[in-house]
């Protein structure tokens, strides 16, 4: 990392990659279909048995075709949880990264705002329900 | 509330409704088609502005075909945002409810399992990328 | 601690309070007027430093006529900051604590409504502009 | 958006607003008495609907006297809930903009510091109940 | 679950088990050395795979040895951290755990509140830094 | 503060520090053995009874020896905890402060990622014991 600080830990380059690292990193590219390694990456190859444990889970979830695994959900749905996620945790790097994604996907920007205007609007019941301490309702047996 | 508290407030009651409150009341079982009112709006009650102001806002954003209005999300993805949200901050009224609405809508329990292995998959990497402060990737602009 | 469990230690009971912890026990009922030890203390008593450092500092923060401090904010102000603080971390022992604050300074259930609609407004507000990652307005400086 | 990207989306300027837009944004302005519009409505233009919800139930809820209603809490204090709330969340946009409204509205550096004690102080309490897990005490029911 | 809901889903029982969900539920007991399949995993068996993942991440990280694995942070350690993330985050389930499994690994009432002072604290001070907006420190480059 | 925007108040600089502030910023860089008063504390200046009541609490936690008191913690352990604590929160000037301190008392990169992998996971489960609204396990009582 010559010229910018981009985490409190130095990222490993692709160039500098080997062994495990190398190997998530060329999965991370063919599985994505893209032409770099996102900072994330990067960072967790720091510590190469994390790394490949993030991804194999992230390939799992994300990516099921890949791991020939059927699923029962669209791959924009899954974005869009991740993003409603990000969102409510306020992290910026991923909110960045899957607002990418879901535009990627087809979402354009007046449906991205249907989201967050769901995702701002259970943020607000969430509080307040939590501020009246308000207990669930008995419903019927949900099995 | 003769028996149990359910609230740091005590709910208004289906019975002791009026003016505001009874229409507000009477709308959220005609739009939502059930059949009792639901803790969190009984209590919100106890303000009538301000049950007003959050009825009309989750009617609009969550029953827009209600208000005239088409979206581009199915009912089934608003829901699951809406979990997906609630299980992010933890919010125990929320979740109970928001489970209920999504399994209603036809989501069973292993499609449940793969909507929260999501969020709990960025619950981390949301975690991971701010303990180690890493900044966004430089994308191409978004529009 | 006979019956119930009220915490994931066995909170100091005010009859086996000695040296710190009870002198510590004696002024919290003293400054606030009241006839009991609010379970939060019984439990930060398992470790009496802890307990001190907490107590004293609450007491400056919260009480500061109490420590011959003057405060340009009114004592129901603070409570409110408290359970809006309290209501946004979800957290059910402080909502309870403070809610039963505010009532008895005065507070009555339909401006507590207020409160929780602004509280409410601004977990909306807050996680769409986390959400859209909208960067600050470039204002006139503070100061 | 010319040279600076500040959101995940582009703003509407306000030359380009038109229609709902439009009398969101004079609104907006005649409202808060101010020259511009601040980042996060514009922002939220993308959506025309969205807008004009959000900003509909802010000005409802922090303008009553705008929307003929009486309020029971003083606007200083409704500023320094929302700044409580934020400060919590950690949201750099609203802690800007909310410490701008409570300096604006006589809040002077020291009484600033006497909030943020307060913030800190309940941030701490609130882990704590939670750490230990602690249950509300038993209190005579508030109504 | 005959008698008591014990979540939003019922959960797999022990004797229920078979297949992939038989195997983890073994692995879990036998690599924690315990004698009952804890409600979190018997949750998580409504979706096997899911299961499997997060069984799998946890033992690689919580258990190192048992995958042959070296680590450089101790087993008390580990569980601090665990217990410190859950306290933070308030949820319930996670405190109750892993309060027991720093209690099992040795650390005393009175050392567990040591740990929650260090919580409490950082509560605080992550508020008032997020609070006030401030800016990181520039200090040498950590590596 | 002339060329660049810290924090949304104007910190006080080591030059202008009189009286309390003086002391206690000469008591931070003794304490701490640095040679400046990091941006926190020049911040929490701005109220010197605030600033004196979080350093006291830091010093009396984080450094008990230098109060004359033994702790059962080691300090990389209690750095750790902090770190742990701003990572979940997503605190960018405590992250990056407790970062420095874990790499600065020995901590190395590897080892860190080994802390970051232990939070993420934890970042996860308690997402989903909240998500499933899972209820805690009946265990022994631990005291």
């Amino acid at each position: 990392m010559s010229a910018k600080r981009i985490a409190t830990v130095t990222p490993v380059s692709e160039e500098a990659a080997t062994g495990k690292v190398a190997a998530v990193f060329a999965d991370i590219k063919a599985t994505k279909n893209i032409t770099f390694v996102p900072n994330l990456w990067r960072v967790l190859a720091t510590n190469p048995d994390h790394l490949e444990l993030v991804w194999t889970r992230l390939k799992a979830i994300m990516h099921p075709e890949a791991c020939g695994r059927a699923s029962k959900l669209d791959p924009l749905v899954r974005e869009i949880i991740a993003l409603a996620v990000s969102a409510t945790n306020g992290c910026a790097y991923c909110v960045n990264s899957h607002t990418a994604a879901v535009r990627k996907l087809g979402l354009d920007v007046e449906a991205l705002g249907e989201v967050m205007a769901v995702v701002g609007l259970f943020n607000t019941t969430n509080s307040l329900a939590d501020a009246y301490q308000i207990e669930p309702d008995i419903l019927p047996p949900l099995e």
